[in-house]
């Protein structure tokens, strides 16, 4: 097995036999990698691979990508393989594709190579060494052979640095052991969906179905038994709550912990992630037999996505004391109050209020979450930190001009409402990009009723603007509405804009943000700062005391609220040992 | 009455008492005029006393509208009108108001007021100093409330000048006689429509429903009966074709006319127009007991529009050769063939052939239409001379980006298709107007599936590229694909985009504009020349001989395809009177 000692200790030319095959056919990778010796983890090595990569320029990246042979190709046929990619796509199980899977393969092969000039590749081995299904990775193949050639160019290098991080595992017998148990634990919770989605490959979670008091029950299970948390329990509106006791009374303690309720068809990750890693840094803490000077306690949020009933936050509320009891009286789409549902779930109603946490007895919250979006996933970061959940606004809206016959009204006398519309996105992109780290999305737009040739008289519109802080929103909403008037008076257009939701920023607290900062540095990891764009459950607590969020990459672009939501193991890792470290800095602070 | 000599002739004191109420409590119109005499027609004083108005500024112009009364306002209830409003109110019927119709128009006049801080103006006497109904005056107060104010301001004043149009007429003793004949035949015709449209007020009549052959058999009779032509028959495609004799046997003829089926819920002027004002001249010319040295052949075409059918252009077609034996395969909406509709109409399909014209038995085509866009009525001016037929090109088109979320997606790694199309829009408005005469319009856009929270990963658009000459529309064309393709490329989203029809420009022949030129000159307006954005017969008879259209002013912004559609006899009358002189060019030519 190889070691770091001995590759931060030996000469070049036998560090970069020593990484011989880990980037296929590629010496120059390890090779550029020795400069940036001595490495301080396994993860250090593999970004700085990963780096000498991304720094090389698009002739060499291009040259790197068709040094990989073709899944199931000729090279495949013939034996040609290198002895890695040999045992990979065995272990695929692409030496048993049937006939027609095999001619779908080369289909694709040609089809692929046709439009991009270099093969598909994909790292074909899953966790635990599993390979993907055969069926999964021809689907894969169709979905990605209708990229953009720039989006597949970034994808085939990220599945290369994947591919690279599976053989460097291999040759220092390394195992992601923690990731692994947050990847199994969340294909478990996955067994449990909604009913209709069973069996169609659905995940669809929502407040207090059969599948959802499923989860809840396996949480608690997995806490106590699985874990070692002292108390465990299912609250009146639906949170598992396990605590892991100080080590001495009396002492406060961390907050943490996301939702396990999920969107329709949804990714196995999104909010789970956050209750498995702080669940797998308590496993370990408990088989060493470790208190720390604070306890640990754990929510899973019973509900965040506003799905069956409109209360989105509805766990994280209950503890800010902000459960609204007009919720009680929603129908779901069955015609199911809520208040019926809690009662047929057995939760008593009449002990919400008391679920409300005194932020004296805690020293604040963290929570650990996939970034549902494509920053990390496009820098080869596993990990980033949040330093802002972004407030925002939303607007719908119309502009009204005249409707018009296309051949003969001149182009000096139209009033086009599209044209109108054009502008704002134009401008709201411009804006929005002014900021550095705002967001401003033109999301629906249609012309109603158009026709080819009329100049449009209508054209209707959202606005979704999101900022890390509410000023700095709000200078955005005020700018773009204005500009929005302005491009209407100069176009003798009409426009009205309704505002649909309002939402407050939640900035990190800077103490807690530099902890997850020192915890991503100590891993041997760039620190990656960014905002949240998306709302969390530290939305909610951070009324009532300090937090700060860790982001972990998600793969194919870091898409969500999609099947297609999905990490690796070693990312997952990754987000354990840096919570442990988080851990490890507080006991220090608290000893 | 008031001569146009005495106006030409007396002292600036009387001319402006001559003119008197002419423009409501405003004499300064008539003192403006007064600089601009001698006026060689009505319709040039008309024009002249419009542009003083056009020339004074927008504080003059708004003092000239709040100088007029509001519709059945106080002033009217306190019996304070000037002679001429409350003639104009009465014969409107507004003192006999239901209690509801005068609450409505109060509430009305108050809204009105508020928007625009202007009365509401509204020339209130129809043709043949009918009043419009109140019930119709009603629907146009409610529609006109809607507008942007600059488009009501110019409305506002266009009512003006149709009053003071009306006004002059009496104080002239002057009837339009002959504009008045088409707008009733025009009236008449409406009469008749579509199964399923009886009653509903709507127009529709396509290609040989009952509707359809009815109105042929009516044109058929009126150019008979009621012109004096010669021959006239409903030919094998259902034209209905009336020749008026030549002074000598075996002289080429001049051939005119436009079509008879329209769109669904069309407007009565949309191709009619221009089968009537040649009518009219013949009734003129056989009333006068007139032969000119060259016959006159006015063809009523039954199909331009392509409604019950594809076959646009059926009737111009069939005179070309061009007729598609394959139409008459094509099956209606009830399954109804073209050939099975014939045969019932008792058409007689072998005989199609022979309805070819030979070019060298003809001088020409020239056809009279209503303009069907908003030039002719924001310049104020009744009659435009047309340059050229534009040519056109169509593509459907879609852009494909990365749908992502609009929280998490930051503005630099966005593919967002629906800002692609956007700049695109741009591009095409900036691109048309360069030119200036050719016309650019992006009338279907929508983000399908599109939600308030997520970046456009799709935008389905069309392109509608219309110029006066095909090299001119395919440089358009070629740009504005390739900036498609340029701002793609920059934005790394993919595009594709679909021809979905083309057309070639048919420019006018110098011969035949110069002399539509001379015929409104005559009249004492100035000539205003513009291309035609929408196809007519003339593009198809262009390929066989040549060719020259005049436009008749449209009110209503110039509206058409739709129940708005509308024309004044006034302006009937001027297209009448310039046929005519365009016939005696023709004749002295000829003599």
């Amino acid at each position: 097995m190889l070691t770091l000692d001995r590759l931060n200790a030996c000469a070049p030319d036998e560090f970069v036999r020593l990484l011989e095959g880990i980037y296929e056919h590629s010496p120059w990778v390890a090779e550029g990698a020795c400069a940036r010796r001595p490495f301080k983890s396994l993860a250090h090595l593999k970004r700085a691979m990963a780096e000498v990569v991304r720094e090389a320029g698009r002739q060499r990246q291009l040259a790197l990508i068709r040094a990989h042979p073709e899944l199931a190709g000729k090279a495949a046929i013939a034996g040609e393989l290198t002895a890695e990619s040999t045992g990979e796509q065995s272990r695929a199980g692409l030496a048993h594709c049937t006939p027609e899977e095999f001619a779908t393969l080369q289909r694709l092969n040609a089809e692929y190579n046709a439009k991009f000039g270099f093969p598909f590749i994909l790292a074909v081995r899953g966790p635990r060494g599993t390979g993907l299904a055969r069926q999964e990775i021809i689907a894969t193949f169709e979905r990605r052979l209708a990229h953009h050639p720039d989006v597949e160019f970034a994808e085939a290098l990220r599945q290369i640095h994947r591919i690279a991080e599976l053989r460097l595992n291999d040759k220092f017998g390394f195992a992601p052991r923690e990731g692994e148990q947050v990847w199994d634990w969340a294909e478990q919770l996955a067994q449990h969906t909604d009913r209709g989605c069973e069996g169609t490959g659905q995940l669809t979670v929502t407040y207090l179905t059969e599948a959802h008091r499923a989860c809840a029950q396996r949480l608690a299970h997995w806490m106590k038994a699985d874990c070692g948390f002292d108390e465990v329990e299912i609250d009146a509106v639906g949170n598992v709550v396990g605590r892991y006791h100080a080590s001495r009374p009396g002492a406060p303690r961390l907050l943490t912990g996301s939702h396990y309720d999920t969107v329709r068809n949804a990714g196995k990750y999104d909010g789970r992630l956050g209750i498995f890693v702080p669940m797998a840094c308590v496993q370990a803490l408990h088989r060493a037999g470790r208190r720390l000077p604070f306890g640990i306690e754990v929510v899973g949020f019973a509900e965040e996505e506003g799905q069956r009933y409109k209360a989105t936050f509805l766990g994280s509320s209950a503890l800010t004391g902000q459960f609204d009891s007009a919720w009680l009286d929603q129908a779901d789409a069955d015609g199911i109050t809520m208040r019926e549902a809690m009662r047929q779930a057995g939760l008593c109603l009449d002990d919400i209020p008391k679920l409300r946490r005194d932020p004296a007895h805690y020293l604040g919250f963290v929570e650990v979450h996939i970034e549902q979006g494509p920053v990390l996933h496009e820098l080869d970061l596993p990990l980033g930190v949040v330093t802002s959940i972004n407030g925002g606004v939303r607007y719908l809206g119309e502009v009204v001009g005249l409707a018009s016959h296309a051949g003969t009204t001149p182009m000096d006398r139209r009033r086009d409402a599209a044209c109108a519309v054009a502008e704002l996105a134009l401008y709201v992109e411009r804006r929005a990009a002014a900021d550095g780290d705002s967001v401003g999305t033109i999301g629906l737009l249609e012309v109603p009723h158009g026709s080819i040739n009329v100049v449009p008289g209508r054209c209707r519109f959202s606005l979704d603007l999101r900022a890390p802080n509410d000023a700095q929103r709000d200078r955005l909403a005020q700018d773009v509405v204005a500009e929005l008037a302005r491009i209407c008076e100069r176009r003798g257009v009409q426009h009205r804009v309704e505002e649909a939701m309002r939402a407050s920023a939640a900035p990190s607290a800077p103490a807690w943000q530099a902890r997850w900062e020192r915890a991503v540095e100590a891993l041997g990891l760039p620190v990656h700062r960014l905002p949240s764009g998306a709302g969390h459950d530290a939305m909610k607590l951070h009324e009532l005391m300090p937090q700060a969020m860790l982001f972990v990459r998600g793969g194919n672009g870091g898409i969500s609220h999609n099947p297609l939501e999905t990490i690796t193991a070693d990312d997952a890792q990754l987000a354990v040992s840096a919570f442990s470290h988080l851990l490890e800095q507080l006991a220090a602070e608290h000893a």
